[in-house]
């Protein structure tokens, strides 16, 4: 076990990357300053290097560790000046398609918040459209990818602890992924669902998922006051549900709602049992399944609310049953730039160095 | 054809009164002020007699016509020498058991805006444990009450137009039962829907669903920021989906959640095909289900949001089909205190005297 | 007096637009369809011609007249054929500077809600640095610019009824503007203001008033669970309040505020009186300052609160003195974007054409 | 220098009480769990002992620490026994000018969170009307009064550290009252301001100031898309105002609103100074005044606004001139349950004890 190393975080501009450093800055085995790097490395960011964090998340206000946080001009000779040992990216998909092979090669173990490294089936990929997967690219750069890609760890530890222990990649889950697959893993996996009848999976998200930047979506005039159903059938992290849940796609379907509220998710899961089975019988599959679990919360009086888990790092699960013992709804809270992102990337990182869990995160 | 009518509002003092006083107030067929009432004829709200609306709901402010409209104590002889012909009760459902059958005794038609008649069946009337049908009531009331229940029409215009023409008294729909069956009957009745499946209904609404008491579940602090599940399997409404859309209770789950935002609510329906289906199929079963139905929209091209229905009469409904064609989510919109309440209850009065079905509410 | 006319908007793609649109469609003694079209005349907006205003203000759904109003391509022969008589601008200020001159030459009446022309002074005009009064313009566009200044009448029919109605540019005034002026105009011209002590007039917006472009301010995640300060000594705003109540910037400061709400304007206004005052003295001021103008509620018992004036077309008004009579703070609640910008707008259309004030706005 | 002690928080039911309870049980300083009772002392809640604090507030929910603590059943035997030496008391304010004479006696320091013990004028309490002042008390009661008011220290540690450091009794600002004097006081006390001219307080808070109890304010209907003044001349925090900036209440006046947010709370204040000032200077006043002020965060560049010192335990400070140099205005931000409340308590404390200013609040 290490005692102690330096991390470093690419992406901090935005929202999760600012949690990210929050959270590392208080961890009690990490080095004192993680160096953080904007998200997208053209001319614009290098003039930013200097600017404390404090100017682009202006709720980080000086004088909290965070907040005194500057951005640096990224280079790869810096990173590894500073000694750093793991890298979080926080950036977007496609850049992280063509850094990660770049920090592996320098022997940085990368923990990667973006969607580039989820999937294994192609199939699922397809909905990215990697450039470096495209049908014109070199061959060199298509088995480049492909190599990278089988390196690469779902970072769920609650599924992939011991895989996550020994990888060089951790590809970090999407936010709505998580809050599904947790809820509904235990259930498939102990053989209760009756996977021909299908699963619904109606989740809602706070606005933060939606990004920093600026929208007709994200405007205050937009999403208050208001709900809305977005990509239905085809949304990117659908994926992640079919690959980590072990269903096919016509065995589940998925909507991602937008709420009104800044941070926070719930999603809503709909099954039916292959038998009848009683509450204290789920109870029992959910205990079993997250015993060594730390991050994971099961309410058996009541539901979780979105309340419950904002600003914590924990996923909340609850459920109620029909009276037939037939059917249940299981309902998933979390925060989604926490256990739905940030947080869960640190979870990650405790166990590829072999640290508690939940080191730093309660 | 009726030219033109005196109608009474009793129970004005909760959300869905206000709202009713107002539309009632504008609607050019009507006599010009309603008298109105409070909704709990104790003697603290006879004390009320002569209090301007704009005191009990102060967003009826004194210069418009609703907040100068005065609460007068009740009388039947009152409302009888007003020439009163309709009445409206937005009463808790106790009190409209109590009160539906006195007014009709007295040759009032009823348009009733609680839950107290609008289910059929006893087994589905049972979570209500009406006083009137319990086991110690003298047969004569017992009578009464099956007499009154024989009478009751359900006010959902869109399914029912010609008994409520003729009806006596209108058992004015549940908000969330008339998002849902909306959505839902015009599949069903098609016979698209697999039944044997089971459909999904997972509603959200604003918290003036959840009544203008004040209580830790409608405090600020509870609702704002949040969202939560509640009455999974049990909620009140349920009993009406069954009957309307005629379905068991095996069929159909019905989960409801309490939004962050005053008004409004959004349905999302899951349901799948006996047999595959295009969109264009899909949207002539909407389109001429609701063909002379003019408080229902259909969304062709994007689903419905919240925002597009709050403060309007109008029923919104878009879908959207899973690329295999088999499996559809609908999205049903609504103003919970209008087509969810006061508006629908209005274009009850409409087809009850044979005017046109939108009058007062375009 | 004239019995019914054709307008046209230019701008209905903002917000105050949009209402404007509503407001016009419902107006008794309008001619049926007002043309409109988008804010600025660039290719782009060319190419939206006959799109519905339902595509660009959803929440104008299809079925409702102003959500099937579409956008035309524009000219001034289209206007002029359709016997246009008022044209409406809900543009940016400097679209206003170029197009009322040209729309004056034309023959039409001009209502202009930017702040193109709201200011006499020249000094207070400086902050918007308008192109056409720039040092190295052309005489001719210089004189033509202050010929049309010397023309425009600023639009608080409460203040310049008579002026209004003989005018032939009315230039609509600000949203902070209204609320501020009106509330302290009437205590100012009654002489009852020590005005060396100075005014405070601390205002507070919901994010409408910030435009419809997204930006990093109106982003709910900056907007939402917030308050902020901006502006304060610098507000565009503060030469209407000078010119209008008629002090000079060392007896007022004004420091507007940005709400987590969609719409709705409070101002907090406080003075010191020259000599004691009763309530009844104030209110009398009040009331007699505002006889004729029924846009205006004053409020004796209560405070106005943004709820009670949202989605109206009034401006409320309330107070409370201090015990020693000396002082007094004012409350001033509108809708931003009603007595704030549209139905101002209307009010001086009505004043334009001999019409009673508050017609189409009841 | 005490090396650790035990604490004790009466009133932990209530918002300022839940997140006493967090604070208590991270700081570094304190024994591992303090005992915490519910805020009244009748049957109903002795019935509560053993209930775990996450039943009465969700959001601790299990699991965390804060969450498992258990609400206790009420004596002073059992304080003593487990060795409290300073007892928080978040309680109504009668109850504590019941109990803190009582804690006293029995040798405990008291930091009571309510507005029982602020004021040293009777004039200034006299909005209190405190039972144990009334004029049928016997002589004894008011005697006792009167010197536990004499030994209560007002717990600002920016302005009365010292005399905080040897306190028996602390009595904690009111959260208007903190937010306000902080601001004022470094330029009042610098003889900047014109008091003759007088200071215009205007304040705004979020929904958690107005308590737990659901009431008609804390409705969400009522306070969600809203914005209300109250208590204009009235309010009780006025008195630590006039007694702690040393103005009379000719020379300011406060008017607090609440903000549709849950947490969080702006003051913006209106000075004129006597003579001009710059920025450098105003700047310089508040630096040097809160030198040694941990707590405190001046802003130079920019305003602070309401987000950036929610849920953190600094209070926000920033300002801006007219151009004249004679007028100011200042903006104070701080969380209303955190430095307006909690965590200003436990400031005391750590002044109390001699320990570092900010142990347990960065």
């Amino acid at each position: 076990m290490t005692d102690t190393i330096q991390t470093a975080i690419v992406g901090v501009t935005g929202y999760a990357g600012a949690e990210l450093a929050r959270l590392l800055l208080r961890h009690p085995r990490l080095k004192a300053m993680p160096p953080v790097f904007a998200g997208r490395m053209d001319s614009k960011d290098e003039a930013r290097g200097g600017i404390p964090l404090a100017e682009i998340h202006p709720q980080l206000a000086s004088g909290s560790a965070s907040g005194n946080l500057r951005l640096e001009p990224f280079s790869w000779e810096l990173l590894l000046s500073r000694g750093v040992e793991v890298l979080f990216l926080a950036t977007p998909h496609e850049q992280s398609r063509e850094w990660v092979p770049e920090a592996l090669a320098r022997g940085l173990r990368v923990i990667d918040l973006s969607g580039a490294w989820r999937l294994t089936e192609a199939a699922n990929r397809a909905v990215y459209a990697f450039a470096d997967e495209g049908p014109d690219q070199p061959a060199a750069i298509k088995a480049q990818a492909a190599a990278t890609q089988a390196l690469a760890v779902y970072g769920l530890p609650e599924l992939h602890r011991a895989r996550i222990a020994g990888a060089r990649l951790v590809a970090n889950p999407g936010c709505y992924a998580t809050s599904i697959i947790l809820a509904l893993k235990p259930l498939v996996a102990a053989g209760l669902v009756d996977l021909d009848i299908g699963i619904v999976a109606d989740a809602k998200s706070g606005v933060s998922g939606a990004g920093k930047a600026p929208t007709a979506k994200t405007h205050f005039m937009s999403a208050a006051d208001n709900l809305s159903a977005y990509g239905a059938f085809t949304h990117r992290h659908t994926g992640e549900l079919l690959e980590q849940i072990g269903v096919d796609a016509s065995q589940i379907v998925f909507t991602p709602h937008l709420l009104p509220i800044p941070r926070g998710m719930l999603s809503t899961l709909y099954v039916r049992f292959r038998e009848t089975k009683t509450a204290a019988t789920v109870s029992r599959v959910y205990h079993e399944f997250f015993r060594a679990s730390p991050m994971v919360r099961i309410y058996d009086k009541t539901l979780p609310q979105i309340q419950y888990s904002v600003r914590t790092n924990y996923a909340d699960i609850g459920f109620q049953l029909a009276a037939d013992g037939r059917r249940a709804v299981i309902v998933s809270c979390l925060d989604n730039l926490l256990k739905g992102a940030s947080s869960q990337a640190v979870q990650n990182l405790n166990v590829m160095l072999g640290w508690p869990e939940s080191e730093g995160l309660e």
